[in-house]
């Protein structure tokens, strides 16, 4: 038989390819126990507003309140029963802190939190209700990696990265999933982009799963590490983090933005004060709390209206954690 | 045939009662094409801190941000087409003029909203943003009716009340209705009590729809008028209208009294700093935006947790209309 190297590698690539389909559906079945199957919403006046068809996908009604807790409960369901037994240990003062210490503590796992010292008591006490145990270090991302190895040494626990490791990315792709299973005519998802774990795990969805619909990042232009590096081709940082989107100030991994350079279409910038606009209509005409992160992704429908014009637009709403006595408007 | 009164009495009951049950369901049938289904919500920190299954029926997600929609779309809908043509008018400064400025907007009618003239902007905008002409008085009682039924004359337009009017009683209880549908095994439903409308409809649908649902009221013990009105059975009137929840300050009609006398269980008062910790929890547990008059509800469950220990409770979430900018918390 005569096979050519190209028809090799294409070979390859579906094989690969069909892996990586099933892996996302073995995910999402394992996960689902352990998740609610959030809802979609919409508002006829924000459609109005566009000229297009826009849904929510409400991770802010997401168990911890967002969807980080679809990757951390893959990550800890992924491990042997012998890792279980010496806990995981990560360090976020966010989202990924609550939704590790909820996930461990469902599975029966111990949770090591690292926590920078200046971290606000409201975090330190929503991972304390789910069980974590804190570890505080210094506010240096020195001290934060040095800590989280000492606990990897001394436990035995197995670290958890927030959003470059690929069982978060499989985990946090699982919210695509089911919107594309409930909006299978979306022709866009528009996701925030903070350290890249939800928007890598929506490219791969909408790759595998839909029939033919973009990825769009939306990005502060404050901290437009990911808007950069899709230009540059390597990861860029950021030199400020003076952005009210605390949750997206991370930059990209080596895990994630190889599938964002492959899967994702481009990274729209917003200003400061379109992020606080989107948020506050998303909370009056939509009677839901969805933190400055999330709201990104709407300012930056609304910043290109014409380009979104009469399609349907997809956008995944990543939380609702937000200290609703100091809100930015 | 020897047929005793009282068993006439019994008959009658028996045809007004099945009547009854079919107005509320063609009343359901007429509005549905002009409302949304609103989803039901639970918490299930929330279940844990009462001990039961507490279930909330999101009529914040109602169009225009509350239930009133649903008996305002109801009385303009049984309105015949000559008086269609001349239009309809209202006293509200609140949800009220909203809900008929909307609903008439839908159908081609012609709204009046008669407001004093120091209601907020905030609110004169959403009359005007859903097409209610706005016709400002003195802000007294005299001065709002005195215009209201000025408007009666010189247009014809027919007059609706906020809460004492049958039409809009039948068009709220249909969220109960929904409700019922949706968790059959209620044991109790709980709304906030301001004008009386809102749980005459939801006392009515729990008497012809549910096996064996009780209704309790929970009103701001700052303006404890059905309360009162209850134990001394007639209408009382409140002399103070300093309450966080400022859609509760109406009092009770003698369309709605009746119904209430008859059907509802009886009413619990809460403290100013009691609903507003409800509001609090609503907002940040569920991830809502809900108004203080809802947060009412959830306050009084929360005050008498023994009572309602392991039971099947249904809150109905009145509406979420607030100013995100000027919150209690």
């Amino acid at each position: 038989m005569n096979v050519s190297s190209s028809e090799i590698a294409f070979l390859q690539f579906c094989i690969e390819n069909n892996m990586n389909k099933q892996t996302l559906i073995q995910t999402h079945n394992r996960i689902k126990p352990f998740i609610h199957k959030t809802p979609v919403l919409s508002s006829s006046l924000i459609n109005k507003m566009i000229g297009a068809t826009i849904v929510f996908k409400c991770e802010n009604f997401q168990k911890m309140g967002a969807f980080k807790m679809r990757g951390a409960a893959n990550a800890i369901l992924s491990l042997s029963e012998e890792e279980r037994q010496r806990g995981v240990v990560t360090h976020s003062s966010g989202n990924f802190a609550q939704a590790v210490s909820l996930a461990a503590q469902t599975l029966g796992v111990k949770a090591y939190i690292v926590m920078p010292e200046n971290a606000p008591q409201v975090k330190k006490n929503a991972v304390k209700t789910y069980g974590g145990e804190i570890i505080e270090c210094e506010a240096t991302p020195q001290a934060r990696e040095a800590t989280a190895n000492q606990i990897k040494e001394d436990k035995g626990a197995t670290f958890l990265h927030p959003s470059n490791q690929k069982e978060v990315i499989y985990g946090n792709s699982t919210a695509a999933i089911e919107f594309l299973e409930e909006q299978p005519n979306l022709e866009v998802m528009i996701t925030p982009v903070g350290g890249g774990g939800l928007i890598a795990g929506t490219a791969l969805a909408a790759h595998h799963f839909a029939k033919n619909c973009k990825v769009i990042g939306a990005e502060p232009k404050a901290v437009d590490d990911a808007y950069r590096s899709l230009i540059s081709g390597h990861i860029e940082m950021n030199s400020s983090f003076n952005t009210v989107a605390d949750g997206l100030r991370t930059h990209l991994g080596d895990c994630n933005f190889p599938i964002i350079q492959k899967h994702v279409e481009k990274i729209i910038c917003v200003e400061e004060d379109e992020i606080i606009t989107a948020m506050q209509l998303i909370w009056e005409r939509m009677k839901i709390i969805v933190e400055p992160s999330s709201a990104v992704a709407l300012a930056a429908v609304l910043k290109h209206k014409e380009e979104f014009k009469n399609q349907n637009v997809g956008i995944i709403v990543s939380g609702g954690n937000v200290d609703v006595r100091n809100l930015p408007f």
